[in-house]
């Protein structure tokens, strides 16, 4: 049940991108389960990845392969296992995948970037992933977005795509993404999992700049259940086929014009996962406004998003706007004037000067709570600083999903 | 559906105390929601309440009489409506209450302590308490605890009840209490609401030291929901009537002896609102040990008994116990080495160094998470550091209480 989700777009070529797809048949029979993507050589490749303690093993394995300097050929995705919480055990299982693919392609093991999600703590069922690699590379394709988009779902309902262009003296560049997720969603640093690639031509170390930016606008910025993934990954690929001088500082007008439209798709698809989150009936926009510093903005943003008693009401369609209240007076903000506090939903003044408003009435928060789309601003009254955080409400539905997850 | 919650016990009358309790038809008809306690002239009384920035009304009314030198004299409790969220004209609500009990019994104002509970946001209905003192007033007894325990109920199913006596010196000493709460339970400095009377002679400076460190170890221990209540507050009371030399100094033999029963009542209490946390299916006890430092510990507990999707999982009786290992993963801690982590659940073990024990099979999990009594122990493997945290599951049932609380 997503929450005003489109359909998946149509996404064009982007050149210096095939992607593959096969059934390995790794938790479930007849899906589409592993995900090749084959870059073109000499592309500039940029990732973030969890910062959960316990990441997975893939994660670890990305983290080195790409801090090498040989320039990464091939992302290898899997769902249905998540290779985590699988010891030194999981680093070889995911390490011999990747020799394979590279065995396979001809490149150094060091290119493969190996991605998995799923199932903690099983161990990655290896034999069935190699052989489906080869039925993955006999379907590379310029042309399967889609595809790669259902590949890489597990509890997600829907693909999430998202795709912009834009014209720069002249030329037109391609952006284009896919992500994953619906549970287990509080990124940090990056979501688990999402890949955008542009034909752009860019350094890498300025793609990885504008990635570990942007993610903080968008995939840093949503929560379904507070929990961060052990596999959050996110991967920027710009394959400069567009034929561009290299961008080589953020500064050019061209990295720009790059960022605004990559901020598009980052955030289209951030807000997808969430759109899509686990029993999702409402997408929720909780703005906190009035900040003394932006930290405390973002703080009192996220204990609101992760509270089981709003995000309840949420799902009841409920204006008990005091649990708001309640949460931002728990949440440690030093020198809060609870008296400056002041409360809207979807436009409706609710509470003002720490109490509720005047003029409130229970039909217009009624009123207000009705729509799928709820638009909460906080102002806290102490400065000028604010941030922005998507969640979710709470409903049957995600206690179901996650009590039947692995049966 | 309350997991493992004893009858109210039988508390016999504690010398110095009386107890009234009436229908002031709050918000339902029918319903005991006012309790007033009278506490002997001369009694110590102690007090710690929520540290919500958003406290209720009542709550820094509590704080201002208590800490004047005049003496205790009535505790006055309504259900139904919390008194906050009510900016300026709460406190004259609740001062109103007060005035009026003062000008029934003779006694100050300020001997009075007010208490609310309920919902946030609403002014409180004045004329309904005050016409309700006078019928409490007149049902003061020795004997009115279970009916008290009923008086101060919200989505609780059951009253909360302890007692405990001790012996000392050819003495006979008494500890009684009640307690409420269900949802909005996560007690920052007591939780919301807790009572308990002894006849013990004891200085206050003393009494309010014991019921801040018990505290500490009991309702400060316990979360349902994460979400800390306007409203928490913990009071205790000793009358001085079993005659003993009034008790000086936590060091002496009498006030350790007091100390033990008392952290057993508080104990029975707290864990009394986990068993009958809203929706809860389960007791769940959450021991990390092993910890470089005790706030690591804590908050690790903390962290475990809040993750909607461990809750859920225990729901489920699922032993997705890498759930677990990814909250352990995300709770910041400094130098965390996965590969040390070992986990128990209910005697069995799950992981070992990081990964699934090599013994265990999944039928082991499946006996291991099957009784509604589950304790979880983490080992960090980091140093010699410890604490417990007591919670409950995420049910259905917590998703329906919650939307539909104020219908």
């Amino acid at each position: 049940m997503a929450v005003g989700l489109h359909d998946f777009p149509l996404i064009p070529e982007i050149k210096g991108i095939r992607i593959g797809v096969a059934e390995a048949g790794i938790k479930k029979p007849n899906k589409k389960d592993v995900v090749i993507f084959e870059l073109c050589e000499g592309a500039s490749v940029a990732g973030v990845f969890t910062q959960n303690a316990f990441c997975a093993a893939p994660v670890r394995i990305c983290q080195k392969h790409l801090g090498l300097s040989d320039g990464s050929r091939y992302l290898l995705i899997n769902t249905g296992n998540a290779n985590a919480g699988t010891g030194k055990s999981g680093l070889d299982t995911a390490l011999k995948t990747c020799e394979v693919l590279a065995h396979e392609t001809g490149v150094s093991v060091e290119s493969i970037l190996p991605f998995s999600t799923g199932v903690i703590g099983e161990p990655l069922p290896v034999a069935k992933i190699v052989a489906a690699i080869p039925k993955a590379l006999e379907n590379l394709s310029g042309d399967n977005w889609k595809s790669a988009g259902v590949g890489i779902m597990t509890t997600d309902t829907l693909p999430k795509g998202s795709v912009r262009t834009f014209e720069f003296e002249d030329r037109t560049f391609s952006i284009a993404g896919i992500s994953k997720g619906a549970g287990m969603i509080r990124p940090n640093m990056a979501t688990m999992l999402g890949y955008v690639c542009s034909d752009i031509a860019m350094d890498v170390e300025v793609l990885q700049a504008i990635l570990k930016d942007v993610v903080n606008k968008s995939f840093n910025r949503i929560t379904v259940d507070s929990d961060t993934s052990t596999n959050d990954s996110c991967i920027a690929v710009a394959t400069g086929m567009a034929g561009n001088a290299k961008v080589t500082s953020v500064d050019e007008p061209l990295a720009q014009a790059f960022i605004a439209a990559f901020t598009e798709v980052m955030q289209e698809l951030a807000h997808a996962i969430v759109r899509d989150g686990e029993g999702a009936t409402k997408f929720v926009t909780v703005e906190v406004v009035g900040a003394a510093v932006e930290p405390d903005a973002t703080k009192v943003a996220f204990e609101i998003a992760h509270s089981p008693l709003v995000k309840t009401a949420l799902f009841a369609s409920d204006p008990n706007w005091g649990r708001i209240l309640a949460v931002v007076g728990r949440a440690g903000v030093d020198g809060l004037d609870v008296d400056r506090v002041q409360l809207h939903i979807n436009g409706f003044e609710v509470a003002r000067d720490g109490g509720r408003s005047p003029d409130y009435l229970e039909e217009h928060g009624k009123q207000a709570m009705a729509p799928e789309e709820i638009h909460v601003v906080l102002d806290m009254g102490m400065g000028s600083e604010s941030d922005i955080v998507w969640t979710t409400d709470f409903s049957h539905e995600y206690v179901t999903i996650n009590a039947e997850y692995r049966t």
